[in-house]
């Protein structure tokens, strides 16, 4: 059973086996830390996937999580399982046929980059320097670094990240792509180095940690350092190592990854029915042996000075607590980004990624949003399931404007392939008509992106900045799909992530009657964009007036009028003279008004009663 | 600022100083408990307010949370804040001017009443019995219990409570009342003795934990019991206690009882600003030093063997999993029950006081439930702003059927005697015609509960079963202060709170028009009530025709039809025609059918045509 799973964790899908497959590099240059001091020497251990291209284009960097490391993948199908093997591989949305893949372990960790469990260098005195001793004039003591190891950040795990691009010949990365910690690096990385990659792609991520979770890692911390064990971070070669601070630091980690309802279908049903280990920790309960074991597991792989120097990174990381604050981090940035998040993941809850691509749509960055409805928590994005519905989105913005490889045996194929055709009423076919080359176009609840992708093609020779804002889960997948930008958003909350005519077109095109807010949403499309064109079912259509009158009943006719009473997706059922009133009350300037019978596909002219001949309208509306 | 108030958080209102007016008992009949074993001796301390009148029948009993005491408010102007100031005093909800208040710490805590850290008591043998010892037949050792103090469980705290109340000459109590673990003890109580008290009060409380709450707390104890002074749990007289673990499991402890908003608002704005303090534990950004004060200050007034002893009884409650066993766990229960819960509270989410409240209603007993919309989290409850809400739900509930007081003075009047008048339309006289007395009657989207209100009125001389539903808050209230039961629930999501044929009648009056999903809530009230009575707005009127036959316009007319298109808070509009289709198709019989002009106070006999000329339609319906 799925829910009792003991895989439903990011724990059991993290390999503690030796990285075989890990080579090691070292870097002899002294790494000046952000937060002062420095190292003089670091050695960096990673993995890679694939084969680099000859101009060097093709190399993807995977950032890992914080109990991660860089066995992302298999290399092969004897290879352990990696954390992100339903992403990475051939055929894969990360695809190693195409693409060359890069994971390293993270500077501070414990599996293989410079940590605190590792020997301390130390500089010899610049009269020793350039002797041509390998170490580059350094020296290795004897004792590790443990808590004298620098405090250091995620600007500086980044730091030791592009001198692995360097040492690889990497100039700009295809893309830089993590979660959690992962995303966090890939943001430092685009935030440092505006144009270091042409993608970045952050799930599950945050500008900066809310203080609730930065409230966890603080007492997980204070578990790990008030261990009699930890003897100020000098425990190595000692008898005894700060496992059981270690360990509860753990637990409450474990909490944090899943959601309420995910621990009540996995510990619920058995609550007083704990499983048999060998613990010093309480067992009572399911979920208390449960702990038990994941606490207990995790000191077998993982070090505690890692285990407070990451931690501490990630608190101390902050791109920004105001709109502000981050459109400053993010100005210069020439990638497009793509960001994910967890509907039930409460440690990185969706609102603080929606700061970020609020800060992004603002400085009218390529971005593209989406909320992963699912129950799975923050752990959603190493799960197997969620990974198949986020995948995709991974994989388009790949595999645009690359290269196919020469295999084209290859088992996906290039998602736009596959594009569904797009078919437009003569309605929106005249709204077609009222967007010249060139414009940029904001279509609010855009469905599956028909329209854009229609603007798109009428315009191929002439690049354009098209976004969609949507809703519901299937269409912003179907959307990205085309390859256009799209934006996870609820029309009824206006459009805070936009800034004062940033568009020159805002569409609300068959959407207008679904919207609770009417008002406040056409005066949001009036500052966001220079004109806004607005299309609806006019529900003072003749044949509509003839069935209420004649029938007694609800209007009802066919088209998109073709619904029961009480189950119509509309909420908002205006006439053509409804709208114009309210345009008018609301001292909006009517440009340009269009009037379709689309039942007939028969344009209606101004002096036909457009009010009752007309089943559509179209109105090309601005603010002066 | 209120955000960064340090009052702000349940910890700073609970009194650490002595109890100088508690009063002590000892009982001296051991005490069996329920997990086995006994405790021979028992003391008992608590705290009285106001006079306990002749016949015992005013006794109201609080129960504190988890590390609360027995001083729930001040008893003059002199004494200490109580953590239920604003609850507890002359004139307020629970008003000492007419009520014998009684609050004794519980079994197992650290405040008087006998817990872990008392000096053991063993029994002397049969053959020392009866000798005339004041401690009958007991004796103390020289060691505390410490860690051989027996299992103990919410229902061994009730036991001792039960043994005060003889002591007191208390028969039944007038209302058990208590938040949190003093919930679970309320709860527990009437489970218990059915025939208790008159009125059950449980607030931000639970069936039992979420395996959430019960893995942060399964982390607290393994951070006290790992920690090298607890010693296995007799540290008492040694120099060191086990103070880190316990510091450790308050700082978790503090962070599950405030919302992520709250701790967003109260840490965030100076998150890198730590508060000056003198600490073992780590003081780096804002959340950090107050966890680190918070930890600290309450090693000085806990022991940390009652924590555990205390957060395991809490751990082992279990009033049920489904609905079914709470329905044989509150089976025989004699009184009526308010439960309240809290928007943001994720450790006792609402969810869970919504399970209570199914089984109470589905054995039909009398129960009034309110989600308070809040971003206080779970220590909401001890909030004065939100006590400031909900406080009137328990004044209205313990003053309903109680005598007042000789001083008629009191501050507050008995809030029936300013209930609002009720004014009924035309249809919905009709409505109270069908009603025959001694119907039970369920209202859905009951408003401020003005029918359910005149249907009382109506027969007044004969006890009904009345209740109401809604989801406003502000409806919710006004309805409980009619001293008519209601309950929080959105319609949408059907009627799971109540079982096949409850009512005779279920009534949906005015709200046909404002649900989604029209179908599946007519089913559900066919499946509740024996028999339904709707009544609505008819959208087939002919002022609404002719209005948007001449004017082309959304309909619109004087009464239930006066809303702009753009903002009506209706998003269904059937004519009379259109419900009658529907119920014919979903094969409901159709007993009654009332047809009114509302705007003219006439009533629209069958043949005049009701579809066009009434504009208000009653219709009463079964389901054979």
């Amino acid at each position: 059973m799925a829910t009792t799973d003991e895989s439903f964790s990011t724990d059991d899908i993290r390999s503690d086996e030796p990285l075989v497959h890990a080579q090691t590099v070292w870097f002899d240059e002294p790494l000046s830390l952000e937060r002062g001091g420095e190292l003089p020497r670091i050695r960096c251990c990673f993995e890679t996937w694939g084969t680099l291209n000859a101009d060097a284009s093709n190399a993807v960097l995977v950032c890992h999580a914080v109990s991660g490391d860089s066995h992302a993948a298999r290399h092969d199908e004897d290879d352990q399982p990696g954390w992100w093997d339903g992403l990475i591989g051939p055929g894969l949305p990360i695809d190693t046929n195409r693409f060359f893949v890069v994971c390293p372990n993270v500077l501070g960790g414990c599996r293989g980059t410079t940590g605190p469990g590792d020997l301390r260098w130390v500089s010899r005195g610049p009269e020793d320097n350039g002797d041509g001793d390998p170490a580059g004039g350094q020296t290795a003591t004897e004792i590790p670094y443990g808590a004298d190891f620098p405090r250091i950040t995620i600007g500086d795990m980044v730091e030791v990240q592009r001198r692995l691009a360097d040492h690889l010949g990497i100039k700009k990365w295809r893309a830089v792509v993590g979660g959690s910690l992962g995303g966090h690096q890939a943001l430092q990385w685009v935030s440092r180095y505006p144009d270091c990659t042409q993608t970045c792609i952050a799930i599950a991520t945050s500008p900066r940690l809310t203080s609730q979770a930065l409230g966890f890692d603080v007492i997980a911390r204070n578990a790990i350092q008030t261990d009699p064990h930890f003897q100020g971070g000098q425990y190595y070669g000692r008898p005894q190592r700060p496992d059981t601070g270690l360990a509860i630091a753990r637990m409450l980690g474990h909490i944090t990854y899943l959601s309420v309802e995910a621990m009540e279908a996995k510990f619920d049903p058995d609550r007083h029915d704990p499983r048999q280990i060998a613990s010093q920790f309480e067992q009572r309960f399911s979920i208390g042996s449960y702990l038990a074991h994941q606490g207990q597991k995790f000191t077998t792989r993982f070090d505690a000075n890692s285990y407070i120097t990451l931690s501490m990174a990630m608190d101390l990381f902050d791109l920004g607590g105001t709109r502000l604050k981050l459109m400053e981090t993010f100005d210069e940035c020439t990638c497009d980004f793509l960001l994910i998040s967890f509907s039930s993941d409460w440690l990185f809850p969706p609102a603080q990624s929606r700061e970020i691509v609020n800060a992004l749509t603002a400085l009218d960055k390529r971005v593209t949003y989406a909320e992963i409805t699912t129950d799975a928590g923050h752990d959603a994005f190493l799960i197997a399931r969620d990974m198949a519905t986020y995948g995709p989105l991974v994989q388009e913005r790949l595999w645009q404007s690359t290269q196919k490889p020469q295999d084209t045996g290859s088992p996906a194929a290039k998602p736009n392939d596959t594009e569904p055709p797009v078919q437009l009423t003569v309605a929106e076919e005249s709204i077609l008509d009222l967007i010249p080359a060139g414009n940029s176009v904001l279509d609010l609840g855009c469905g599956s992106g028909e329209l854009l992708a229609a603007i798109r093609a009428r315009h191929s020779n002439t690049p354009m900045r098209l976004m969609g804002v949507e809703v519901a889960q299937e269409n912003i997948l179907a959307t990205a799909m085309r390859g256009i930008d799209v934006i996870d958003y609820d029309l009824n909350n206006g459009l805070p992530a936009f800034i004062d005519n940033q568009f020159d077109v805002v569409i609300l095109n068959a959407t207008l009657q679904a919207v609770e807010n009417v008002v406040a949403l056409l005066e949001e499309m009036l500052r966001v964009g220079k004109r806004a064109i607005i299309s609806f079912p006019n529900f003072g259509y003749k044949a509509l007036r003839d069935d209420y009158v004649t029938r007694g009943r609800s209007p009802r006719a066919p088209g998109e009028f073709d619904f029961d009473w009480h189950d119509t997706p509309n909420r908002r059922f205006p006439t053509i003279a409804d709208v114009h009133d309210l345009l008018v009350k609301m001292g909006v300037t009517i440009d340009q008004e269009i009037y379709w019978d689309v039942s007939q596909s028969r344009h209606i002219d101004a002096g036909e009663t457009p009010n009752l001949n007309a089943d559509t309208a179209v109105m090309v509306i601005h603010r002066d």
